[in-house]
């Protein structure tokens, strides 16, 4: 969540560095998350995802249950952005002496509240004691091979569709941190974001999708993964994004076009995810029906040698941005 | 590592609040590892353990490979307990700012480096900046029915065997913290501590054990988590604590008794199980030829009114240490 392109540079490097898994190993480090074939039709999914206070939360404005449930969210994100569903996690917290007991409990009131609304068992965990609160989640997931949807599957022609609305969660950030102006459902998608594992699971029962990554740093820098790991460029027309209702007002506010916002925001939560032209209109009925989430079309995969490009509402084309912007920081 | 009793309690209390786990889930939360039932004869072992620099590290004493290498030891130390093997790992890392990327890189380097000495795969991880350094492990492995070995078995009459020697670690800590002294194998054993995972895999295969738990915090304080799982008391002989060379000479400088180093020090990794009586020579003269390790009985097992006991020397009883001291405040 809300890496800078120096991170991700680093992390490549590390990754390069790890030796080469077995054929067991279906996906490696890279991917949403880990996967290991355990029989023919049995894949495990792994994955972790940290919350630092400072860096991804401030303690101020979210309650500890909040901080809990989101630490939960972030990660059934990932497995739902793999066509998986969440099954166990260990929860590891280092907790600060500052922090009174009743913190950490309601943390774990937050933690467990989660689990719960996605059926996912609680099988362990630690508890360090340290300068600042990190919570840590390590969930464990399933799928299927043919269920299974990674980064690397887009072609070129294909419709790049996100779910539900860009701009929000960073919207809503700023809402906490400038408390002039109160605009609940921002402000909720920043606390308390839904990953959207039902969707998810449709989209991966469809079996239409060529990839899809969660939206946790903002699309222009997610489908920037799905491009490197698929070897294609892509191209997205701001007029087509989906910018949630008060996301023009915060970024007025801000000082921001509200594009920004929507793909450099991060924190949404949402699925992109890359279909062939002529399935489209199939799943983006499909998701509406069964569940009744909005699915729109946002842009199209390229050659790669096309580049990743954004068309203005005024037909200008500039480069897509490529980096979420460190919150807390600006 | 290194808990006070108010975390244990503290961490009961998560427990208890904890929703029951499903039929599949065999031992949740509370052991030294969860185990999922995946089919018939295919356990799954997944455990956490982290490295909280300043708590149980201090950067300056060890090198960043060293704590890469003790970030995976100490989790393998868990799996091996549960009488498993490690399979696949993940890596999440609060990497503070002040650090070069090269630490990062070195930190990285010792736990491949750890990974590759018991073929474990690493699979995936998460990175975040932070204010402290945290190397967060995340381990799966795999066990069967059969060969798992739980905290829970222990009955009355068995015996208390422990691998190796004890207090090694703690007393290499303290000549890291004085250097005015240099004993190689003392420092070695608290910087990189070597999991028995073959001995745990020799005793698994035996099925002669009725309970095991890896030396973490301490003989005094983990046989006591085996007497809390198990319903039992226990009674412990100083005389046959199997007390490292060295660390009667580090007691002494630290004005103790080799004794408290012994069961209060923690951090020896060593396995601590119990057994039939009548199978204890089996069992010591199996790890002893096939391996080389040294095992030693020391004590045994009583029914749960009696408490939990050490017998010194001069004969007088007195009740067992139950808690590990924070090694970097003391």
């Amino acid at each position: 969540m809300g890496k800078k392109q120096s991170e991700f540079a680093y992390i490549k490097n590390l990754i390069d560095k790890l030796p080469r898994t077995g054929k067991d190993v279906i996906v490696g480090a890279g991917d949403d998350a880990g996967v290991i074939k355990l029989s023919e039709d049995q894949y495990l999914l792994a994955t972790t995802d940290a919350l630092v206070e400072g860096v991804h939360f401030k303690s101020t404005l979210f309650r500890p249950e909040e901080v809990g449930r989101k630490a939960v969210a972030v990660n059934v994100s990932d497995i739902a952005a793999m066509g998986g569903k969440p099954t166990y996690c260990m929860v590891s917290l280092v907790l600060p002496k500052i922090l009174d007991e009743a913190y950490g409990i309601k943390l774990y009131d937050g933690i467990i509240e989660e689990c719960k609304r996605y059926n996912i068992q609680i099988i362990g965990g630690n508890i360090s004691s340290g300068q600042e609160l990190v919570v840590d989640i390590f969930m464990l997931g399933k799928t299927t091979q043919d269920q299974m949807i990674l980064r690397s599957g887009a072609k070129a022609g294909n419709k790049v569709l996100v779910t539900g609305f860009l701009g929000e969660a960073a919207a809503g950030l700023q809402l906490l941190l400038n408390p002039k102006f109160n605009i609940d459902n921002l402000i909720s998608k920043q606390l308390t974001p839904t990953p959207r594992l039902k969707e998810a699971l449709v989209i991966a029962k469809s079996r239409l999708a060529t990839s899809m990554i969660d939206i946790s740093d903002g699309l222009g820098q997610d489908i920037g993964h799905i491009c490197d790991s698929s070897g294609v460029g892509v191209k997205i027309y701001e007029e087509r994004l989906p910018i949630g209702s008060g996301v023009e007002e915060v970024a007025g506010m801000m000082d921001k076009d509200p594009w920004e916002l929507a793909l450099s925001g991060g924190e949404d939560y949402e699925l992109c995810f890359t279909v062939p032209e002529k399935y489209v209109e199939k799943i983006t009925s499909v998701i509406k029906e069964q569940i009744g989430t909005q699915v729109s079309v946002v842009g199209e995969i390229l050659p790669k040698e096309a580049g990743r490009i954004l068309v203005l509402k005024n037909g200008e084309i500039i480069p897509l941005p490529n980096s979420g912007w460190d919150h807390l920081e600006n």
